[in-house]
Parts: C-alpha cells; structure tokens; sequence
C-alpha cells in the first residue's frame, strides 16, 4: 500500500531500460479457500491511480495495467487511459482481460462471470468503443486561442453514436485525442477466441512460456492471423513470459528456485491447485498421486493453466505435492545472467518472441537482480538497448503511431505525433 | 493536459495551506450547443489518475475530486478512493454528486438521466456500499510477517453481501481499510434531498454563497438534519463556495470583475442560459427583455442555479445580457485583500460558514492572488492556520476518525490512526 515500494520498482525498471511497468490486477478478494485469505496478497491498489503516481516520477518508462471488459464501461476506460497517455506524455498502455472468476461477477451485481464466447464478443465491441472515444477529438482540434476566445475547433469534433450488442455510447469523449493516438494494448488471450482477439486488435500479446516449438507455434500463429485481418505482422509484438530465477552459479540459482518452492505454505499450494483444477482437493493428502481426468471445455477459467497442469498430470504417478512444485518449477527459467540471455537470445532468434514480460519470482530482488546481472548480459550482446532512443511507449516497442479513424490516409502524413501538448488551459 | 500545471496549482494551495484540492468533474463534452465546444474548456482529465500523479509531489494537501453514483460501480469507487487515501497517507476525499445531464446518461447506454429523487435514493444506498467495503479488512487484519508466512488475520476479513434495491455487491474489497478509515466525503445538494444525503452521510457540504442570511439558514438547516440523523453539527462542515476577485483597490477590483464578464464570447452567455433554463434562446435577441416564467419543479437540471436565476429575472426589466453579467457578477466576491477576509469573518463568526470551497475566477492568477494576499490576512487575524498541523485530510478539517463497523463501541479506543502504514509487500 505505500507509494514508495511502486516507485523504487519503477525506478528500478527504467534504470534497467524496461519499455514498460505492467501491474496485473483483479477485481475481487480470492477468498474460496481460506488458505488465500491468510497467505495470498490479496490486496492491491487500483493501478491506474498508482500509474498517474509513477508517472510523475518517471520519465521514460511505459505504464501499464489489467482492465477488465467485463465490468466496466467503454468510456471511463477511454477517459482513464487517455489521460495517463496526456499526463505521462505518450506512456499509457492497457492491458485487456476479460475476467475469469465468478467472484468478480459478484462484486458487479451478477451470479456469475459471462460465458467465455459472449466475453470475447462485448471485449471486441469495447476496443471498438475505447478507439471510437479516443477519435472524438481530431489531433488538431484544440486551439487555446485567448485572444479570439476558442477553445476548440468546433468541424474538428466527432461524435461517436455508437450503438451495438453490448454498449450504446454517444459520446464525444471530454479528453483530447492521447498523445499515442490509442494507447498502447495488450493482451493474453491463449485460446483460439484469445488469439483472435488479439491479432484483430492488440499491439502486442503476452504468453506463457512453453517450449521453444510451443513459443515458434504460437508466434508463427498470431502473426498469421494478424495477416489475415490486414495487419503487418510487426504490428503485434509477441511476449512470452519470463519468470527468472538467477544466480552467479547454475546451482546457486536452483537452490534459489528449490527455496522458493520451499516457502509457499501448503495449504497454498493445494488451494491453488483446487482453484486452477475447480475440484475440491481440501480433503486429499498432499503425497498421493493425483488421478486428474482433464477436459479442458468445462473449465471458464483459464484455459492455458489448465491445460498445463493437465498436461503435467497425465503422468499418474504425480503427486499433488509434486505437482504443484512441478507447475511452479515449469513456470520459472532457472540460471546464471549469461544461460537466461542465451534462453531469450534463441527465442529472438528462432522466431518465438519479439520481447518477454518479465516477472521476478519474487520481489524486489528478483527485478534489482535482472536490471543488474542480465540486462547488460544482454546489452553487450546489442539484443537490448543501452538508453531510450524515443519518448513514447509506442516508440519504445517500434509500434507505429495510428492516426485517427477520421483523418483521411492522404493526410496523415501532416499529422504529428504529439500535437496537443503545449496547449496549457 | 499537461501534469505540470496541475502540480504547480496543487503546490500553490499547499503553500496556502488550504485544505484541500477539489477537481470538479463530469462524464460529458457539452456539445448542445457550438458555443459550448468552441468556447468552453469542455476536455479535462479523469481526476483520479490526475490525483494519483499530485499526491507524488505533494505532502500536507487533501486530493478531492467529483465522482457520480448515478454512472459509477461502488466497488470501483471504492477502490479508487482507498487507493489514493494509501498513496497519499490519508488525504482522499470525493465529492459525491448525482449527475444532472442527459448528456452524460447517453455515454452510459441510456436515453435520459434518472429522476432526481430515484439518482438521490441510489446515492444513499451507494455511500453505504462505499463504506462497507471499505470496512471489509479490519484495520490491524494486514500481518504480513514474512517469517510464517501469513499475509493477513483471516477472522479479520469481512464479507459485505450487499443486496440493495440499486446495487448487488458481495465483497470484501480488495484493498486494506484506507488510513482515514473513510476517505472524506464531500456533497453540494441543495434541493432538500441533497440536503437531507448531505445531512445524512456527508463530511463537508458545499454551496453556493447567496446572502448572509441564505448562508446562515442553510448552515443551520443541514446541522439540524444532521442532528436527526444522530450526528453531532460538527460532523458536517457547511463550506460555502467563494468565488474572489481581487484587487489593491476595490476599484481595481471592479475593474477586473468586469473585465472576466466582458472576456465571456457573447453566443456563449447565451448559450449557458439556454442550458440552466432550459429555454431555447438561440433566436433571442441578447438585449431584449427576458420575460421568465420559473417554475423550480419542471427543471432536471441543478435546481439551485434554477433558482438563482429566476430570482435575478424576476425583475421584469431584466435582458439577457443583464441576466448573465448579473448572474457572473452576483457569484463574484469582489474586493481587496481586508474586504474578503471581512467577508469571510462576517460568515465564520455568523455561523454562516465553517469554511470556504474557493474557485478563483480565472486560473492560475486567481489562486496565487488568493494565496499571496488574503490569506497572509486571514492569518493575521488567527482565521487560518499558518502551518499543517496534521496529516490527513480529516485532520485538517477536524474530522473525526471513523472505527470500522465492525470494530465494537467499547474497543475502539485501541484503534490507532494509521495502522496499515509500514506494512511493504
């Protein structure tokens, strides 16, 4: 809860020359099992009234946070993205979940979560929404003019009228056009209406880890259906996740890893389990082999871990200890600054990702740990930049600048990237 | 748009020592008529990031702002609050409004606002979830002790299971109980329901100036509504609003007041008295009489500048020009730096005032003139403190701490103010 922790990390990721923060977040207390009530960090803060924190304080480094489509409205988003973009001079990135808990539902007046098709459905109408709203003002339409008294240009203003299956908005939106023209999206989609999601609209994907050929596959198939929605395939970067667990020496980092298996209570252990698998685990002991049937159709959960325990569990002879430590152990990248920069050196190069999202196994340390010991690793081998050659999150990941919906292709070229700063009211 | 002129007007009124920051809000460009969009400043950022990035630069100030019950989710205002209460170590604040425009209903998919009296019974129930939720840790539940392992006293955690006629809403919150137990709610009825919310539930009440008489009615009226609600009338701090012109000289002052009317483009004038009547006055000539049926009951608009303004148009020989230089100069304080701080004395001492929200004419001008020169007066005369003697925002207004309501009446005494600080995830 205190502000100082979140602005050490930042400081501590724009040292390391990060194209950006990313703070996960969800709407609820995980509360089915008491175990994650007494040993889960449960509570967080809205991240994007810390971003509007952190962007004062930071120069540099993109800002970016979980919003989900499912409970909430396409323009307070609009409105809340836009304005990190404005106050963090074109920093501002989304990244969009459809939430997967029916305790989110609950916390928002309803029973239970949405059925995953219809998630995706109203996810693709928000994006639709958020870009519209963001278009309400052309890039030039403010005029601050005090002597002649305008304020704006009145021809310059659109208004959105949007009526669909899910949202009817009017707008204009009460924000002028961010500084990145639509902030920066991501997304995390796995399963097939995921992916698509993601090639239709997201800048960039995150994922799980996987092997290399898992990494190529997934890659090679995102670009693919970007293809097929008339994007380039540079114009969504793909991002596997990182979770590194490091050390001076090979054993020194697997004693690191082993140590933090070793520091999850139990019980934890077992809930989580329960939680990803929705069985009810709570009366089995811990060291009997887990006879798990999986069907990865009935779950509304996350489909990616499921199907990853599931796979981890079709040998029979797993316990549910093992398990466990096997799901956390499969989750890590466990080695000394020079084997994680050859890991993600041959995954930039084998086409299985075009960046990592990386997430320390434990915090602060594993993120000072990363900044000191792997990113000039990778420097010296110029996979990694050594200073931030551009201002923006956009320039940052070599995301071109989108003009607005209503600006003809002819005339963009007079467009420039951020024409509204300087206008002080 | 840009940060830095907000941080600059929040250090300012810190140097003023003034309570508190307020940023006025609404969900809506007001387009319906040209005027509004080419004169008015009709873009602004979502406060709470805004206020996120001023707490980062600020210490002493409160961080107010305007949130609507009627186009919000309680869980996510909730959160928001206890966010910034924990960014800024207990200097939150929200003023609590209903929504008064059509205009903002049509970006929420619906046709019209909600009648006046179903938005103020939303309201109500809306407080009462905010404050659940906010009730749901315990203020010593948070452990966090690295050693066990355990995060957080699970007897301590509290579930809301809302269900009201508005709003169904399980909880618990995912965010500790923020430092000020409540962050300070702010409200600005005037109709007697707005009253009568601001009696029941509010802080601090906001209003318009009128006479010393209307002031001392209406500080009267909402200490004794807050009498029948059980609360004592320091509970609710009665805070009319001061809207000052200064000058070195009264004629300097003048000279400035009418120099903002005439800087107002005159179509705009127009325009804004076509929007608080509700008349179409488009084709009116600016200098004809202004022949004005009022009836307060027809409008859906703020019943209270309704008022203001038919009591001005009663004089029959009242034009349109009149009316709004009339209405502008009537919500001015003009004088010298004495002349206001008389002013003011005349209210606190009448008990026509426990404060003052004041909202310069012109910005940033205004509020250096008021810092520099009323109120090194206001001090001189022991009106004002000199230094911040506390550090929340309650304790700048002498507020009392709430207990959770979960914590019983006999044990409440063990509560400290800020129990939740120094625990670091």
């Amino acid at each position: 809860m205190d502000l100082n922790y979140y602005v050490e990390f930042a400081r501590t990721a724009e040292r390391g020359k990060f194209d950006t923060i990313f703070l996960a977040d969800e709407l609820y207390v995980w509360d089915r099992f008491t175990s994650g009530i007494e040993h889960s960090s449960n509570v967080r803060p809205e991240p994007f009234v810390l971003l509007g924190a952190i962007a004062a304080v930071t120069r540099h480094i993109g800002l970016a946070a979980t919003l989900s489509t499912t409970y909430n409205e396409p323009y307070h988003v609009a409105r809340k993205l836009a304005t990190l973009d404005h106050l963090s001079n074109g920093r501002a990135a989304w990244n969009l979940v459809t939430s997967a808990s029916d305790e989110e539902a609950r916390n928002f007046g309803r029973d239970r979560n949405l059925d995953h098709a219809i998630r995706y459905e109203r996810a693709r109408e928000f994006v639709d929404v958020a870009r519209g709203l963001w278009d309400s003002w052309d890039d030039d339409a403010l005029l601050c003019d005090k002597q002649s008294g305008y304020f704006a240009d009145a021809s310059k203003l659109h208004t959105l009228y949007h009526q669909g299956k899910h949202f009817t908005v009017r707008g204009p939106l009460n924000i002028a056009r961010p500084p990145q023209g639509y902030p920066v999206l991501f997304q995390a989609g796995a399963s097939p209406a995921g992916r698509d999601l993601a090639a239709a609209t997201a800048d960039a994907v995150f994922t799980i880890a996987g092997s290399l050929a898992q990494a190529q596959e997934f890659y090679a198939d995102v670009k693919r259906r970007a293809r097929g929605y008339g994007r380039e395939p540079n114009d969504v970067k793909v991002l596997p996740m990182l979770v590194p667990v490091i050390g001076v020496t090979e054993q020194q980092a697997r004693d690191h890893a082993e140590e933090l298996v070793a520091l999850t209570p139990q019980r934890l252990a077992l809930d989580h389990l329960s939680h990803y698998l929705e069985i009810d685990l709570s009366a089995r002991d811990l060291d009997e082999p887990l006879d798990f049937q999986a069907d990865v159709n009935v779950t509304n959960q996350s489909k990616s871990i499921y199907a990853r325990l599931a796979a981890i569990a079709s040998d029979r002879s797993v316990t549910l200890r093992d398990l466990y430590r096997r799901m956390f152990l499969d989750r890590v990248q466990i080695g000394t600054p020079e084997q994680l920069a050859d890991y993600m050196q041959e995954r930039f190069d084998g086409e299985g990702a075009d960046g990592f999202v990386v997430f320390p196994a434990a915090m602060p340390d594993g993120l000072t740990d990363f900044v000191d010991l792997v990113v000039p690793e990778l420097q010296k081998r110029a996979l990694f930049r050594t200073e931030y050659t551009t201002d923006t999150l956009r320039g940052h990941l070599g995301l071109a600048w989108p003009p607005s919906s209503y600006v003809k292709a002819d005339s963009a070229r007079i467009v420039s990237a951020h024409p509204t700063r300087g206008c002080l009211m």
